[in-house]
């Protein structure tokens, strides 16, 4: 295999320093280009790419698997080897997945808004790209693929750090998009990778003000928190998932019971599912309700209150509320009314998926208008928070941040505006 | 005088944490009321404040020549005090400013954007105020009222430090908002005013992660490097204004010399003056413009080739490019066409506004879309460069950071959005 592992040699902050800065350098290069590149040529580079991955599988396979007996060795656990893996199947989703973002509309050079001045100076504001995307991610190799698209689909140069475990797969990966843009005729260092483990690359990473416009750390919750206390670059991320469904009195029953088995259940590992049910008192059903939960597997920690619908169900503790199980466990308090739901929320919510299952529409307008969380949901499943059930087509994460974007985060969100000014000799008084 | 005067005493950095972490969380439970007012309300609040100032002129106008004899004794430079001296005139326009924010549309509820997905869920990005906003602003005591206003108007709760020379105007002003805003039956603690002039509350605002989400500096470049190294909190702002104004060979020389000394001179102290003008080799009228410069009174400095234009004109250091003047001064550089100018522009820019001054149009369009600047005018003054002549009604300043709002910044940049999400009970399969 001739694919160049990266260097496990230990490095200074003056040395990491040094490589990112330079890599910023060449992507600031790379990134003026690519602000003006036709939509075509950018989605070529990502259609050449896919083409490359599948022309290379057995390459990159073989590299999954160095990667995949490192991690054996390592006692590596086997949720993250799942992540780790790749087979034909996958390879060819992470090809798909580079096709669909080829796909996806430009935001570049759409028109937000315009206007025409008394004066007759005209205005517009037009999408152009961030400028350098930092991404840091663990384990999974498609996110090598998928970010770097994303990126550069939007105009965008990107650095790119995957974590150690997956350094040959994703050298492999990373190589086919570097082959693909360069075809294309754009530069090579419009998606580059940092070629080292050590974490100290991470740190200057994230302190490249000037260099790196944003962060985006995809990863674990260990990941995603120091990318949030040590980045002196703007972060888009979320840390938590706590998100509430709450069953309002005026709830259809069995809409209320396949929407909550469903929130907390589908996949119990996302960060959109439900980790807290709040019933309220007025909720005649409730002892179906939980029992529903129960009966599908789950882990039921209720109030005294909800103690009461279920012999079955244990104690919460105070930290129950304000936890994210990311798994077949949930936590079920007893509300008064909308008031009592709107209380718990804000208090415990973590601003991401937040959603009320209710007949009444009244009710329901308030919570949306009142939650403050990234997306309120009204009778549906908090599981939908995902750019690609969006209509985004895609989704480099989810955002429950306030500033720039927030909630699920495409294209658009990769990109800002700039005044366009056109005048006919207008000077101002 | 009953006015309180802030306190002057020293303060630890953990007393200063102590007392930015309580207005923190009094400016988040306004916050969430805030986001729920009616315009009307919000803006009766901003109409009753102005009332209040021309009730209590006479006070306030005591309160600033109080901080007036301060500034004598302590020898403030002229500029300075005239930016700190109130009399009926400018306190009549601090009381216009209000109610013409007042009148502004309001951003928050405003639907940005509305989509259904095949499964019926209806999708919609609705405008909600970004939270707490921290203004940290020297000498002029109108930003107590226009930027607590501004950030009011958008529902946001406002925690202001205004500088220790105006303190005594500032807390007249900020008395009159406060109790305008608790007439209007909103919380009193929606613009809170640091009570005390220790720079170590400023320093705990840089770093109140998590309460306040957003900090705006108002003022010289000193307070915004010093907000820019040390905020923890992302911060809005610009820090320089090196704007160009190119005049290409095509231009009008009428035009060219209108606009050039209308965009260096009609006031020099704005960030949207221009600092540096490029003149295209092929421009016929270079000495003309030239001379329109030095005879309206500016000092030119230029590169080999604009020094044999005219003998006035003086040599310019390697530091001029990147120099903003904010006086009479102007660099002038002979440049090798559209990409002459590119390349500078590209090299000394600080991205805030730079203009092209052509007749063909084709040059233009091409300018207008390879500069990378928050604004980017044609045959336009670049003095234009304001939230007012935007049409924005106001302004909170203007970015030249990448994210979330560029250029000028009004009430919309002081909001972010929620998704709302309404089904008919769809689970996720």
């Amino acid at each position: 295999m001739d694919i160049p592992l990266p260097l496990d040699a230990p490095m200074s902050d003056a040395d990491a320093d040094a490589l990112i800065g330079t890599m910023g350098r060449s992507a600031r290069v790379a990134a003026a280009t690519l602000a003006l590149a036709p939509t075509a040529q950018k989605a070529g580079a990502l259609v050449h790419a896919a083409a490359l991955l599948r022309q290379r599988a057995e390459a990159i396979l073989a590299a999954n698997a160095d990667d995949m007996a490192r991690a054996a060795e390592s006692g590596m656990a086997d949720a993250m080897r799942d992540r780790l893996r790749l087979d034909p199947a996958r390879l060819e989703g992470i090809a798909r997945a580079l096709e669909a973002v080829a796909a996806l509309d430009d935001p570049v050079g759409r028109t937000i808004d315009a206007s025409e001045r008394p004066n007759g100076l005209r205005l517009s504001r037009v999408r152009v790209p961030l400028g350098v995307i930092g991404i840091i991610y663990e384990s999974r190799p498609n996110v090598t693929a998928d970010a770097g698209a994303l990126a550069l689909m939007a105009g965008n140069a990107a650095i790119l750090r995957g974590g150690s475990e997956a350094r040959a797969s994703n050298a492999a990966i990373h190589a086919a998009l570097a082959d693909g843009i360069a075809a294309a005729g754009l530069p090579r260092d419009a998606v580059q990778m940092i070629p080292t483990s050590d974490r100290a690359a991470v740190g200057a990473l994230l302190r490249a003000q000037g260099l790196v416009d944003i962060i985006v750390p995809r990863g674990g919750k260990g990941l995603v928190a120091r990318v949030q206390a040590e980045a002196r670059v703007p972060v888009l991320a979320h840390l938590d998932g706590i998100n509430h469904s709450f069953v309002h009195a005026s709830a259809d029953p069995a809409m209320a019971e396949a929407l909550v088995v469903n929130a907390k259940l589908r996949r119990t590992g996302v960060c959109g599912a439900t980790e807290t049910v709040l019933v309220d008192r007025g909720y005649r059903h409730a002892e179906v309700l939980v029992a529903a939960l129960l009966e599908a597997g789950c882990a039921v920690r209720g109030d005294a209150d909800a103690m009461a619908l279920d012999p079955r169900i244990t104690a919460a503790e105070v930290a129950d509320w304000d936890t994210e199980y990311l798994d077949a466990i949930c936590s079920v308090a007893v509300v008064d009314g909308l008031d009592g739901a709107l209380a718990h929320i804000a208090r415990h919510a973590s601003h991401h998926t937040d959603a009320i299952i209710a007949g009444d529409a009244d009710v329901a307008e308030r919570f949306l208008r009142e939650v403050d969380s990234a997306i309120v949901m009204w009778n549906a499943s908090t599981q939908f928070a995902d750019g690609g059930e969006f209509g985004l087509g895609a989704e480099i994460g989810i955002s429950t941040g306030r500033l720039h974007a927030r909630g699920p985060v495409a294209l658009e969100g990769l990109t800002t505006y700039k005044w366009v000014v056109r005048g006919s000799g207008q000077a101002r008084p």
